[in-house]
Parts: C-alpha cells; sequence; structure tokens
C-alpha cells in the first residue's frame, strides 16, 4: 500500500496540564517518546491553542478589568458579562455580528471568530477568580519556532500546527481548523491540475491545514480528554512553505461580512 | 494504546470509474475486499458525492438547456454561462451572493453552496457535449440504504457518510463536509458534559460528521486520484442516530445570509 493511501492520527499520551511558561517543544517530544513516535519527514504536529495560550499566559482575570460604557451596552444587548465584551472588544477590531446571546467578531489576527476566541472553558478557575484565555499571539510565527526547534533537535522536518474549533456560518456545530501553521501548504493550490478526465481543474483551492486540523479536532475532544497534542502520518501532500494566515479571506474579498 | 488514541484512515484501491446505474454498496464491498479491510462495528465509510451522483445520473447536458431571460441577465452579471445558471437555479431556493464569477445559492436540499454544488470538473464531456453533474438527490437517504445493506449482507453496523468540498465564508479554500450521513452522530452535543476542571462545558456542539468528511478528503483528492470511497477506522465516539441534515443551519437562525 502506497503511504499516501493511509493517514495515521495519533493522540499523544499523558500530557500533563500546562502552565504559563512552560515548554510546549518540550511538552511535544517528551509525550512522543512516551507514545513511542521516532518522528519521520513529513510528518505533522498538531497542537490545541489552549496550551499555547496556557503556556503565554494568556490568562486574563474577569476581576481586574472595568467594562467601559459601550461594553456594557453592549453586554446588555447579547446578554453576557460586560468584563467579558471589554476584553473580546479588547482582542477584536469588528463586531461583525451580535443577536442574544452571540457575539461575532473579526480578531485583530483576521479570524472571525465567536467571542473573538475568548474562551472560559477548562480553565482553571483559582481562588473564586473567573479567568478567561485569549488566542496565543502569533499562531503561525509559534508553529515556526516550534517547527525549528524540532528539526534542529532531531533533525526531522515537520509540519506544525496549532488549533481551534470555530462555529461557522450556515451549518450547526463546531468544526477544527488551522489558527497557525509551518510547514503545510495551508492553502493547497490545484488550479491547473488536471482532473480525472485531464481537464484543468478551473478553481480548485483546498484549506488543507484546516482540514488536517479538523481531523486532529476529533481526538482532541472538546471537553475532559485531555489529548492537547495529536500527531499525524501519511500526509498524501509534500511539506511546503504557506502559513495558516494565508487561509484568511480579507473583508474586501468576503462577501459574507 | 487505546483504540480511541488513534484514527486511521485508509483509501480504498482501484475503484473504477462510477456509470449511471452502478450499485455504489457492491462498489464498495469489492473495494474494501481488494484493500483487505474487514469491516468492524463503529468503522465509517466516505464516500465522495460525485461517484453516488454519478450513478444516480444526475448529469445534465447543457446543450439541451434553454436560459431563461432571467438566467440570461444573471449570466451577464456574473460572467458564467447562461445554460449553467439556468441548471444552478433550478437547484436552488435562493441566490444568496453574487458577484462577478461568483453565484453562491441555497440548494433546495439546504446547503449554502458555489454554484449549488452543480460540477463541471471530473466530468466525462463526450461526443462535444458539455455536461454538468448535480448534487445527489438525497444524501441521508443513500447514506442510510448503504448502511443497512452493508448491514444486512456483512452483518457488521458501520456509519456512512456522503461527503463533497464546499468552499466557506471569511476563511480561503475548500474543505471536505459531509453532505449525507447515517449511523453517526453528525452533530455531536457535548453540552453538559464536563471540562478538565469539572466544570460544565456549556455551548459546545460539534460538526463531527464534517470533520470526518474533512480527514476524508484529504486523502481523495480533488483532482485525478481516482480515490473515491476512504475507509476510516477508531472514531472516538459510538455510532448513533443523527444524520448531515442536522448540521444545516435554518436560514431563520443564521446570521451571514
Amino acid at each position: 500500500m502506497n503511504a499516501t493511501d493511509r493517514l495515521v492520527l495519533t493522540a499523544l499520551l499523558d500530557i500533563p496540564s500546562v502552565s504559563p511558561g512552560d515548554d510546549i517543544t518540550t511538552i511535544v517530544q517528551t509525550a512522543l517518546d512516551r507514545t513511542n513516535i521516532v518522528l519521520e519527514p513529513g510528518d505533522v504536529i498538531v497542537i490545541t491553542h489552549k496550551i499555547v495560550s496556557k503556556a503565554e499566559d494568556r490568562y486574563v482575570d474577569l476581576d481586574e478589568i472595568i467594562p467601559s460604557e459601550y461594553a456594557h451596552r453592549l453586554a446588555d444587548e447579547v446578554e453576557k458579562d460586560p468584563r467579558l465584551i471589554e476584553v473580546i472588544l479588547s482582542e477584536s477590531t469588528e463586531v461583525v455580528r451580535k443577536s442574544r446571546g452571540i457575539l461575532v467578531a473579526e480578531h485583530h489576527l483576521g479570524f472571525v471568530v465567536a467571542n473573538a476566541g475568548v474562551d472560559s472553558s477548562n480553565i482553571d478557575h483559582i481562588e473564586g477568580h473567573s479567568r478567561v484565555l485569549l488566542l496565543p499571539t502569533d499562531p503561525d510565527k509559534i508553529c515556526s519556532e516550534i517547527q525549528k526547534r524540532i528539526q534542529t533537535e532531531t533533525g526531522v522536518c515537520v509540519g506544525i500546527i496549532i488549533n481551534d474549533s470555530h462555529g461557522r456560518a450556515w451549518r450547526n456545530g463546531t468544526v477544527g481548523l488551522a489558527l497557525g501553521s509551518s510547514g503545510i501548504p495551508a492553502l493547497l493550490d490545484l488550479r491547473g491540475r488536471p482532473d480525472i478526465f485531464g481537464v484543468d481543474l478551473k478553481t480548485t483551492q483546498v484549506g488543507l491545514a484546516d482540514e488536517i486540523a479538523a481531523a486532529a479536532s476529533m481526538l482532541m475532544g472538546q471537553g475532559n480528554e485531555m489529548r492537547p497534542v495529536v500527531h499525524v502520518r501519511g500526509l498524501p501532500y509534500p511539506l511546503s512553505e504557506g502559513k495558516a494566515s494565508d487561509l484568511l479571506r480579507s473583508k474586501q474579498e468576503d462577501l459574507f461580512r
């Protein structure tokens, strides 16, 4: 069987809770060892954004937030905590849609996402304080750094993805997508390749990093599964340049905001 | 290693071109045999919509289409073939967005998708005729029928998905999603389950069938790969009732159309 006929995703075992200052690359490499996986060229490592944000100490203590008047008004409108709204606004360039219980914003990194990605699940609310967690500072850059570290330390070139689960227009349910990536043809351009009858494919660009992220997301789970890192082997495309921010459609080109 | 720590996707081998009247269940079972896969309970089979449409003879010969005046006007506006526009309109309940080169419609099955899913790639354009291919008639029902046939003939309960690749709001690139499914918790409801700190997850519904569809889509490719069926083993959720149409957000609940 050709290697590219089979894609194998493995959740890494026994990854401990991540705290501010922890080194994600070391955590990944230790977990690979523990799971008895020796990296091969072309492998991809998918890391949930949540442990990256925790390592970066992207926590915000809501008790220290003083909401603006606008945040109070918006909070009334969407029926959310005004302190949370203040944090969401500070992470956003624009409110894209709002409705009772729903606030969709454009994060300053370019993602259109509920609550600008500010997250209050799977967070240790210590000593009665309500903490929320922001998205990582620069997901593509963090992926690139992890990729380089792994290449330096093991000699193997792998792809790295930081994923998250976002809601979508038109469809119910969240799906995993790539917040950041390095070494992956994140937006795979098949234009000009032949179809099975030799006719040029006219418009096909594939959100490959998002498909990898979605696949890994199934194994990670959303609740108490504690499987924040997934190893992927058998990607049927070679590694290459490309970053997850290539997947962001600019507002000017987007018919849906 | 726990079975649910590993997800293995395998593209089935040597599937021939599909013609009108072919039996998809037989094609899948023959290909499983050829790939030396013996089905186990909980396995999922993902089938590209294209071979289902071909088996259903969902071809339309554009030379037999007489576009309406409205189709002509719309064709001028979006710079597409008026015969294609006529076919798209006949498949749609509503034009959602239009722009030069772009026509996003709500298919009468409920999908919001470019060109109402009418497809002109990987189609045998015989004898100079321009043919296009419509989406399958009733993807959830077809999945249910395939599932029942496989259960009757092998005694094994598997999940079935028919997938397609659609564009999205906000992000570049298409990703695989579930047009139809049977036996899968397509919209997985995790509300009320605990997070890792024992706090209830408040809003998490996962588009699980879409994540499986996206994962399989990577192995299928979009061009001349001829890998229209993917076998999935190790889904970390039990099979259950549920259908892909549960993933469709109603227009009334959708802030983005």
